[in-house]
């Protein structure tokens, strides 16, 4: 593409290095920014620009924060005993959209994955082994994405927590809800099977 | 969705408000920023802040410019008689991409159409009539897209500048390269046999 303003190219090479953000759609975006009210322009790059200088991760549980601790770890009414371990922020953001939990959450930053390079060492596990002792958690709910980098991550963690009196789950799979059986991968369905439910927690009231 | 950092909430829906960029893509893109190095970040900001605070429009053409007059018209290898019409800056962008074109531009703002309230008088359309005599211009390309109020803006000009001595021509319509002529719509299969070219200009070697 050729630019007549080296300003305007400058942004659109910019927005184009964003993920899932070609040339075309980055112009499209940078012209849509040109014809708004220059105070509005402001205040989207200045609200970038303090996002990534600001923004802190929380000393505990390792999402992302205003201050030294997270609004969820530093709200009185969550339960405090209760952790939520889960791959990134945006689990949490999709686990706080349901409005069910009312625990804490613990990010781990990943999964352990030999094949892309990472161990439990790159991740949040040893502070996470931690705070268990130290905040007399009572339950972790584990709810990692179903494959077997997850799977490994629970394990491994598990392990390292034998003889810790905690109570250990998973969030439970199977099939989702409006998903069709016959579209179901057989290790989803065989899962389904095995962990059947009793009917009367299925169908909630 | 609930965020646990008004930071991040902000830097989100500032991206949200982008066409086409919904929460989840708008989340996305700030946790992509979140994970890069500041200084990537800043120059991003900053990119776009420096482009709504210091870019300008040409003078002559109305094209976007980092001074007075944008690189093109201050190009004294561009033919300074042939004018290319063109609805907006973007259509600039297209054009100058073909490496094809040598004159310089007139960029309209827009199209007439009474139905959207875009009269004449919204547009750059007495600045060109101004120009014509001023810059000797000869030859007046319409490259506007081929609709009703393509049409009429291009009729409406027309009038306006009977008597003057310039030649008035359009972008050639008929049958997009690689179309098949049993989608395209009746009218421009009717315009391409209307306006058929000799073979000998139609193959070009």
């Amino acid at each position: 593409m050729e630019f007549s303003s080296s300003l305007l190219e400058n942004a659109v090479s910019e927005f184009a290095k964003l993920p899932g953000i070609g040339k075309k759609t980055a112009l499209r975006l940078v012209l849509h920014l040109l014809k708004q009210d220059p105070g509005n322009v402001a205040a989207f790059g200045e609200a970038v620009l303090k996002m990534r200088r600001e923004i802190k991760f929380c000393e505990r549980c390792y999402n992302v924060a205003d201050a030294t601790t997270c609004a969820i770890c530093a709200n009185p009414l969550r339960k405090q005993e209760l952790i939520c371990v889960v791959e990134n922020i945006r689990d949490v953001i999709a686990i706080e959209s349901t409005q069910q939990f009312s625990g804490i959450y613990h990010v781990l930053g990943g999964i352990i994955s030999p094949l892309d390079g990472i161990g439990p060492d790159q991740l949040t596990i040893e502070p996470l082994i931690q705070r268990i002792p130290k905040e007399k958690t009572e339950e972790l709910i584990f709810a990692l994405n179903p494959n077997i980098q997850g799977d490994t991550t629970i394990y491994y963690i598990q392990k390292k927590l034998q003889g810790t009196p905690v109570k250990i789950t998973t969030i439970a799979r199977g099939i989702a809800f409006g998903g069709e059986l016959e579209y179901a991968d057989e290790m989803t369905l065989a899962r389904s099977i095995t962990n059947r439910l009793p009917v009367e927690k299925y169908v909630q009231h």
